[in-house]
């Protein structure tokens, strides 16, 4: 009835799941009687293309700006093709990171559109980077439809893009005349470390800069409801096209349940509580395995440079052995060519005893006694 | 907060919505409740990415198949927009009735497919038609993508294929090689006369034809929820897409949700009601109008061959008399240059009283005594 269970007797760190134990099962069917008793038929009725009035103007008070900026969408996923096929054609390039989330590429180059990597390095596409390949690959005729950025504890790395970074981003992306969709999945997600970056939708005055966020990573995915932050223009092309004239709001229902949710604080003190599950579950497996911890999300991200020496043969040496210990783990590969022997182990999924667990035979699988960086130069 | 409301002091017989009244509210509230006792964490995980199975086995289970056919989907805007980047390529032909749903084109135009229309009568593509226009675009060097075709209580005219055509129209796409996309929005609202004609996509052996469901005509259309049943190989690349492995089933809560409500009965003792208030309703427009009533659906179609003459003029003549009257109705030509001079009158929103008082208004704003014919020959 869900996506893919763990194999029995293993311990499944491969995918980005939270804990069903997580989910606020008895907030939401709370949240979702509340929606019907308060707006009763409408809330069953075609919904407005943009999405109900009470859940943009809900993300927008939280962002900073009002909802005209604010496109409701039936999870970040179908956002992220929403923009796809509204700001690129196929054979368009997207520029994108060396290691990016790899389901949102599949989702871009199944609209035929050509991912093409800029140079990066810890933090995210060097200065310079977006504005040179932009250059370049207009050079040859090609069309760049958009940068896709993920700079909130990214997914895989966990790294978070520095505001100075993400300020000078912005700026080379505005002048080079190239949008961001600024894919934000984790943003919020934050357990420790200075506050997290504003979104570059925001130090871009909201414009040129399409951001994404969903609440499959902070309340429920099966849900299925997400949002774009982008200019007013944008937001009425996406919610003019046919598909939303036809149907309304991409998820009007849940919409509705959710801002009420947001209304009257269950959610905020939801999240209080998630960020400190997951702050524990994070501690529990950066613990035993003796590596840095991540300031956000739910990645640890193992490199390769940890003396087993790079190449896709030492990453799934690494998953071999792992496997063979009883743990999964993502092959870094997935999630770009610059992934190859490395893994990226989640710990949305499980308490804190089982990652502790987990760590535990995965330090015993990696090769080396190790120099490990998990993406993050403090704790 | 939801998609446009009627003018005040008009009644609006424009767009297919359901009647507030008839939604039902109380027994969805239950549905979602006893989904989140029954399901608890798994109604809120990421959901199977064909949907979940309880819903597509009822849904399969009422069509006389298996749930290997059935792709949840989230509504049935979604579902073409889909079938149209899974099936077509921009620049290729898709093809249609000459009087087809405008925003179901539109979901097809804005994929960058080419709508052409077949020769069609009053029952649907004449025979031959599809195999002349298959040759013609092939023969053009043009690749034909799909036949998009609206068998049941069409929308805009009310008419329903009959069996033999339908048998026609499925043996020619399978000789010309040309996949059927069917429409079946309107399935199950059938008010009296013979009993509707198995699916194009049942008498194609559920093979070539992909069969458009929805909940939004019989159930509530803010719940935003549809499925799909075409062969598993066409669910499984629906189902493959990027999209898909991204974010799980396209609508996972809601297709809990009412996958309970078929299993309790409760959408049976639901639709039974609704198609006894809709036939009244029909009833109440069509007899105060004077007009034949179609069968089933939504829509009167009031062609423009009562001696007004045809022509763009002539529709807006009786749209802009018709709303002097106080009575507001679709202009046939958004569906189609054959439906200029047309309108089209939705029975789904009023209460029999009301329309009643419409269809007199409306009677004394069309031009003549009239030769009618609302797109049915019996009653």
């Amino acid at each position: 009835m869900v996506q893919s269970v763990a194999p029995p007797g293993m311990i499944d760190l491969g995918p980005g799941y939270l804990d069903p134990a997580l989910l606020p099962v008895r907030e939401l069917a709370g949240a979702y009687a509340r929606a019907f008793d308060e707006f009763g038929p409408a809330a069953l009725a075609y919904g407005e293309n943009r999405g109900p009035e009470p859940l943009r103007e809900a993300l927008a008070a939280r962002s900073g700006t009002d909802a005209g900026h604010v496109l409701v969408t039936a999870g970040s996923s179908q956002g992220l093709h929403l923009l796809a096929v509204t700001l690129g054609r196929p054979g368009d390039v997207v520029l994108a990171e060396p290691l990016s989330y790899d389901f949102g590429l599949r989702i871009l180059t199944d609209h035929g559109l050509r991912v093409r990597t800029v140079e990066s390095d810890r933090d995210g596409p060097v200065p310079g980077a977006l504005t040179e390949a932009a250059r370049r690959f207009r050079g040859r005729g090609q069309r760049v439809a958009f940068a896709y950025l993920i700079p909130a504890h990214r997914n895989p790395t966990g790294v978070t893009v520095p505001e100075e970074r993400r300020r000078t981003l912005v700026r080379e992306a505005a002048e080079a005349g190239v949008p961001i969709v600024e894919d934000d999945a984790y943003a919020g997600l934050r357990y420790d470390g200075p506050p997290e970056p504003p979104s570059l939708h925001a130090l871009a005055g909201r414009r040129g800069v399409a951001r994404l966020g969903t609440f499959a990573k902070t309340l429920a995915p099966g849900l299925r409801l997400g949002w774009i932050e982008a200019e007013p223009s944008l937001v009425a092309r996406c919610a003019g096209a046919g598909w939303a004239d036809s149907g309304g709001g991409f998820n009007h229902l849940a919409a509705l349940a959710v801002a009420g949710f947001l209304a009257d604080g269950g959610y905020d003190r939801h999240l209080g509580r998630l960020v400190g599950e997951l702050r524990a579950r994070r501690d529990a497996l950066t613990g035993a395995l003796g590596v840095a911890a991540p300031h956000g999300g739910f990645f640890v991200w193992l490199p390769a440079d940890d003396g087993a020496g790079a190449g896709a043969g030492a990453g799934r040496a690494v998953r071999e052995r792992a496997a063979e210990a009883g743990v999964s783990v993502a092959d870094g590969a997935r999630f770009g060519a610059a992934g190859a022997g490395a893994v990226r182990a989640a710990f949305s999924f499980h308490p804190p005893h089982v990652l502790a667990e987990a760590g535990r035979r995965l330090a015993a699988a990696r090769p080396a006694p190790a120099r490990l960086d998990a993406g993050s130069t403090t704790r």
